[in-house]
């Protein structure tokens, strides 16, 4: 049952994991239609003989990007695109009065030395930076509605965050904080390399930026903004032989001894109305939310050691990406943040 | 080429994950004769009808424990049975003057009263308990040479404690140590169980006794004996869909600033003569040492804030089990460490 | 978007993996409501401990099945139930005129000395055997409307029958016919089975029941049916390691010369109104069906030697079995038949 | 334990997948010493930069081709290179009176034309193309003793040519044969491609180029060599989420009626003396025989219909291809067939 007047949407970089999961959604959503697709494509390709399995179901064309047409037609953009590409192309979108969902980090991180840092460019649009909104409707549902240009969060930062904000706005715990986290192959996108053959994958697990990963500023950013307190996260990534999702294993201490039910309650405080962040009171495994667009959090405290091991897990190219984009986009356009993802 | 005189072993629990690893390695063990093969079959099988692999290479019988039997026709035991069960048959073994590996934990921990609150029984053996030796090559070489009970360690224990614990013994950490593994499903057992199904495997991942896990104060034991002071480790471990495995990132502060090539000859120093630990420049990948007996070891350091992240990896079932138990026979009869190793 | 007035299911058998994709199905179905659900449990349990994956989705009761009770509170029943149990509960259902789709094979084999061969008891209701429809909408759809008995096929059969009928109808094959399948091991039932465990399944490939699979007189029958004919299917099934699908691999010498464009018209005929036979220009991949209730056609076609290669495949929970049966719900219920299978 | 005067081998090709497990092989192997490794790096480079799983164990370098210096330091050869290579460099090598295990398909086939139609190039080593030896050892193993160069198999045809060659043999079976096989993605040689990156490969399933795989001519040339008759083979090859393997599924439809314990004497005839393949009365699996150089053999006659299900398997990179090759220089140096591969 498709609306009679739908939200008309654009995704440009249709091709990558990302632009994929975006189409598989937004085919299914009530309220939208998907007037144009694009990707680094030579010529105008039926989309179904990227992606057989849309055949039938979406056999439209996907262009190399004529931004001018692209404007013309949609409402609304997915920019699934690679870091310092979408800084280029966002600003003659909203320029045309049309909103933007990028799901690069382009305009996540406000510090432009940091940005230069991580990303070895500078940044181009200080503009819409500043203006950008950080695109995580658990927290920030009221500036998103409001926004034109929605900074999509990180797939491991969405992990992270939704398990740590609600214990560092309550100065719960210390601002020395360790993650291991480990993630699918498809957080690195769709690369024909040696790397992410089958037969290097398979059987594989390995650490990789221990430390230095790109997603740490951000997280250490919007921590920062929502309790006004700095914190330092030691944030080591994995790859694990997985197509899909992302497992946070959180190790907190905290300022003060305190409950179980205390801490539930926290969860509870910031969560009651968040219809895609579960409460779990086992620890959540990752097939639990694999294909959903569900964070599970789960616990485990040592209360005399006052001490905490938070798991938090999620698809990564759902809510970790093109589910919270479709998200996004329904706060942006007044819909239920469930219509379309449920 | 075999020996004409070799070694004749047993293999108690040879239908186990560990047990059918122990006769894989040990039926090319130049030095060795597979004499006697017991599982808790109900009659008298051939192995390799439980094993077809085996077929043209082993074709000999596995039968109910008989071990009168057994003592007669073996010069060294391998116990590849389940925790408990070991200290009911280690004792007349060894009064038959015959030689123990105990792969199970039954005589790891040293304090009863830790026994009991992890594996849920009295100890029975208190007597060997004491004389048994921790069967970690590379740090307790003499010892085991001389013993008749050798304890083999635990698979996470192997992997932390050749990681660890050249830094705690050059008392360069502090006593506060993160350590989050990842092991593959066979660390569990060969159960015939939903949880182990194909389904509920293949894609998932899952944290499972934080803080809690029986190996935890093995490792803390262990730690303690070679350095002379207490270590609390906060240990997660985690089941990743691998068959063979285990990948440990261990988080460790420094008590002084250290340089990376400080932390290189405190490797060397205590590794150099080790055939099995490789140091390693990058950070390994689990796939390097799946089907050996390696145990390969990698770090990034962050000089400025006295921090490192530690990897750690081997094959749970070889160098965490099996293979380190063979290891430990080749020590105690005198034999290269790697012989049949490589 | 849920109807006012919803169609009201009953699902008995409903953790087992048939079970739980109707589950998944239906919950997202706009004109059903879930209104009973049973398992083997001993006592009521929330549906959503089974699988949590549907935490905040269905937390509904599944209880251990009180009939009386059911058919009171639903219209049309699902049964996703063992061999030999359908054939017990589902008279009493249908006395009490609601409607059953029947996905076990007790409704499916006319011949009782067949069923009785293969199944290995009697069948217990030949009254209703012989009203049963056959739910292969794609060739039965005007049946299945009216009927208020549907044996929903097993998932071989569809994937072949699918491949095979038209060129069987149109008498272009020969009646002597290979046909090779590999099929994931959900086919085989959730069993906490050794043979199914993670390291059983993994890397591993094996046939089974060569020529005596209990699929292979359901395809015979269905295709005499069809075509008047009578045909010997040589059927070979096996396991591969997969969690979905079905992929069917199907040798036919043909009874004259036949062109590439005289096949296709063939296929075109029979499947023009089919929504979810997706006929493919190239050889389809089991990766374009899994999780989608289509099945995908193609074929290579030897024109000189008169045969060809019909490669079918499918998704062996949806269009093999859960989804073909919501299809089938949608027949009888006289919505379109993708309403909630897109 | 390595003898003391052992064979010189290069291994040209040394980093495909084919060239590293002759690596492996080799470098356990008692007899020989590997002295010459190349590829197409563009600089010499530590072998075990490549495969970190060798470090300690095979720390030479890798270097790219310089035959003169090869030809020095080598007697024997093995070409692990793509097909229209090994047909340039053999020549030179046989020219030095040094020795040929050649890996690729460039000296099995006999028919230049069919050379031509199935690789693409003219052949142009007619010379040795007469005289090269097909090195399948159950069958010609005398002829490979006194031969300088041996066509090592392609990895279908060892698994469907031991399965059928004493059926043809005996004129048991009918000309016309339908052969299924599975083969892992390592089948394909280790490309950067999207077709084989991890998420392409998993839960994934595929036929592919079926009647006209290049493997065929080689099978019916082989069995027209061995039987004296013609037979049309229509062989299906397929893609399964594998690593390794091949699982070959031979529909045979026999001259007159035939008994089992029959079938199991004429397989018996053929491979009493034939330490790698194993006759089972059982269906084997793909992971009996993954990681040995074994081909397992399993039947399930109709005797009534008088047809048959042969099912064959191997490890595709061992016994078909590398472990293979291993044979052929055992029984080339006069070792016994098994030496370095049990």
């Amino acid at each position: 049952m498709k609306l009679s007047n739908p939200v008309k949407v654009g995704i440009l970089g249709a091709t990558g994991f990302t632009g994929e999961k975006l189409v598989e959604l937004l085919v299914k959503h009530p309220y939208v239609e998907i007037s144009y697709l694009s990707s680094r494509t030579s010529e105008k390709v039926c989309y179904s003989n990227f992606f057989p399995k849309l055949k039938k179901i979406l056999d439209m064309d996907c262009q190399p990007l004529d931004i001018d047409k692209a404007v013309k037609v949609c409402d609304i953009f997915f920019l699934a695109l690679p870091h310092t590409v979408s800084m280029e192309i966002a600003p003659y979108i909203l320029k045309k009065k049309k909103k933007v969902i990028d799901l690069s980090p382009d305009y996540r991180i406000k510090d432009r030395k940091i940005y230069k840092k991580y990303y070895g460019k500078h940044h181009k649009d200080l503009y819409h930076l500043k203006k950008a909104t950080y695109g995580l409707g658990e927290f920030f549902k009221e500036k998103i509605k409001q926004s034109s240009l929605v900074a999509n969060p990180g797939c491991y930062p969405t992990s992270i965050l939704l398990a740590l904000a609600p214990l560092t706005i309550e100065k719960l715990v210390k601002p020395d904080i360790f993650v291991s986290s480990v993630s699918s192959v498809t957080g690195a996108g769709r690369k024909p390399v040696i790397e992410y053959h089958y037969t290097s994958v398979k059987d594989n697990f390995w650490a990789y930026k221990p430390f230095y990963h790109q997603h740490t500023p951000e997280i250490t950013q919007i921590l920062q903004m929502l309790s006004k307190r700095g914190f330092v996260v030691h944030f080591v990534p994995h790859v694990a032989p997985l197509e899909a999702g992302i497992y946070s294993t959180i190790y907190v201490r905290f300022t003060k001894r305190v409950e179980k039910e205390q801490l539930w309650r926290v969860y509870e405080k910031y969560y009651r109305e968040a219809v895609f962040v579960r409460l779990r009171e086992d620890l959540p495994k990752l097939k639990d939310v694999v294909g959903t667009n569900f964070c599970d959090i789960g616990f485990y405290l040592d209360q005399a050691r006052k001490e905490a091991v938070i798991v938090s897990c999620l698809d990564n190219l759902i809510k970790g990406a093109a589910g919270n984009a479709v998200q996004n986009m329904n706060i942006m356009c007044g819909f239920l943040d469930e219509e379309g993802l449920l």
